[in-house]
């Protein structure tokens, strides 16, 4: 493994769209995203390796000596958030990369050949999160007349998508590297993290209503004002999400007050809650609790559930494997959950899949400041490496 | 007093700019504010009455049998906000115009003319509330560039501005019948609110600050969310309001969350807040006490002053003329303040100025639910006809 070629690759190909203090924007299908895929696929074919993107913005990269007719995959996705850094996504294309280079350098052959992906779309556009994976696991609502709409903003057709999906049955499985995007393992000071299962994601909206009027000529004792039953309501959201443990998190990721005004007293507020956790059973004892707490406690409310997506559990026989690998190379590794969905949870519904976390530093990520130490970097592509050797009997 | 003229007028004039269930909208400067005031200015001459026009949208309608150099002022706006109600502003113009009306069919006069005024954009504009009262009196900072800038969008220059300022050596008084917009006289019972003062007005912005994070990868011990903070500083804010009596009112009338997403961990919340009281020293100690207990408390924090309206108290001789009218009229009537700002607000600096409540049912207002009873109206154009009688002797 050669650490300095992977570090000059990403500072390469990860830094297209840097916009220094703002950060790196490579949004999904963007002229910077393509360019980003041009120049690897170049690099990529200069390198001797075969090469081909799909139509939905999706590079693969093949490394096949021994013209087997299965695949190993490993990678992430090329695309970036707005003002997003240089490790969610990039990292691990271009590990994923430096791993077919390293097998290339050293002759290394299995059973399997390998192909590096970069996905396009992970990120999140009109048409949902995991975009670029979901398309080639045939995971989209094809008839969906939406989805019909909503790419043609990209000059696609849903035949471009059929087009796009991979025959399953030629890939034995999928390794993805990425930053762990929050605090875990720099707090427990671990090298790697072994991922067990990505949480399960359920959104509700909770309304308090009450009665706009005029904050001026409104005594206070003749007011209907919703703000006065709001500490209570987040109060009890807090409490009792205390009682579950890790992963499980709850957030309140907005408030919105209307009209909003200051010199009226607003007729409702709106509290947008998002749960997530493995159990889906705590999730919905959550939302049971909320209701009653609501029922008894406030009068006039509404409690619509906007998102649920399902947890998933991961490959144990890819999990093994991968913390065999950071056995045998003498890293802490600790085994987890994912807070986040990611490409590996599209695939891992095919074949079975593993996802390779390092620490990301202060759990920073979709920011400028997110960092990884080269050092937590050179971990985790040795990881991959060796779990990808292990995976295709390479020799 | 002919009920039923002022209320056929109410209707024809003050109906302008109906949208139905969505209300009346005759906004400050918009079609609608000019061609009622078309309307009305035609009305009044064809009933013999001068009028005039000013170049900020005010119409003057002169009562002056005698040739009086002096004048009594009736009146109110003649605009609405957005969705408004039929009584807000335009109940107190008609009845200015049936006052004078009235005084004509009975050949009354006194010591002064008295002058029916519809005044324009009260209810704020770019410009801030009670521009066209504010332009009349002066009132404006004429150097102030940003001024310039903002009328210019009305065709408007600060000469047209100056033209509009009255001579108040010649008027002796003002008079505004006006709707509560509260529900203190319905409550209380009452037909007749004198009002004694305007409350003052203050603003401040509270910013709690804390950390941006992602909302499925950061655990719950290891988040630095400042949503967490506000229940504790909503129930302050309320508990510290409620040591104070009417007509202290506190508002919360917005709450910001940012970056505002279901799966990010807030970065901040901002609390917008209106205090109003007939005395600043309550309202100067309300967020003394606030900032004292936000230094103890919160660690990260802003506290922003926006707006600081100092309270205005009314002409008690004036009080006193409108108590007596009330008395022998037999209507029950209670001094109390006004949480609002009306155009009598900006007179009052000039000249003894009254103003005059009636009922508002449910104390709503900006609404097209707005209502006053026909017997309300009727108390409150009688004892608006028998002040302005007694300010000018009338016989």
């Amino acid at each position: 493994m050669n650490f300095e070629r992977f570090y000059e690759n990403l500072n390469k190909f990860g830094k297209i769209g840097d916009q220094k203090e703002k950060g790196i924007s490579r949004l999904a299908f963007s002229k910077e995203y393509y360019e980003s895929i041009e120049m690897l696929d170049e690099y990529s074919r200069s390198k001797g390796f075969e090469t081909k993107q799909d139509k939905v913005g999706n590079l693969f990269i093949t490394y096949n000596p021994m013209n087997a007719d299965k695949f190993l995959l490993i990678g992430s996705h090329m695309d970036t958030v707005k003002s997003g850094g240089l490790y969610d996504g990039a990292m691990g294309v271009i590990a994923a990369l430096e791993v077919i280079e390293s097998l290339k350098d050293n002759n290394i052959t299995g059973d399997s050949g390998v192909i590096a992906v970069a996905f396009n779309a992970e990120e999140g556009s009109e048409m949902g999160g995991t975009f670029g994976s979901r398309t080639i696991c045939n995971r989209n609502n094809l008839e969906d007349p939406e989805l019909k709409n909503k790419i043609s903003n990209y000059n696609l057709e849903v035949k471009d998508l059929e087009d796009c999906i991979i025959n399953f049955n030629k890939i034995v499985g999928f390794l993805e590297l990425h930053i762990e995007q929050g605090g875990v393992l720099e707090n427990n000071k671990m090298d790697i993290g072994v991922v067990d299962g990505i949480v399960g994601i359920t959104r509700y909206n909770i309304t308090i209503k009450g009665e706009a009027n005029h904050a001026g000529t409104t005594p206070m004792n003749l007011r209907n004002d919703p703000i006065r039953s709001l500490p209570e309501v987040i109060n009890k959201l807090f409490g009792i999400a205390s009682k579950y443990t890790h992963p499980f998190v709850m957030t309140i990721g907005d408030i919105r007050v209307k009209p909003g005004m200051y010199n009226i007293i607003p007729s409702e507020v709106e509290i947008l809650i998002e749960v997530r956790d493995m159990l889906q059973d705590n999730i919905d004892e959550f939302f049971d609790k909320i209701k009653k707490f609501l029922e008894n406690e406030i009068k006039d409310f509404d409690l619509v559930c906007n998102v649920e997506k399902p947890s998933v559990l991961l490959d144990k026989e890819y999990m093994e494997i991968v913390s065999k690998s950071c056995e045998s190379l003498g890293y802490n590794y600790q085994v987890m959950s994912s807070g986040a969905g990611h490409d590996a949870k599209e695939i891992s519904h095919l074949v079975p899949s593993s996802l390779i976390f390092v620490p990301s530093i202060n759990g920073i990520s979709h920011s400028p400041k997110e960092y990884t130490t080269p050092e937590h970097l050179k971990k985790g592509i040795n990881v991959l490496y060796q779990s990808a050797i292990s995976i295709i009997g390479g020799k």
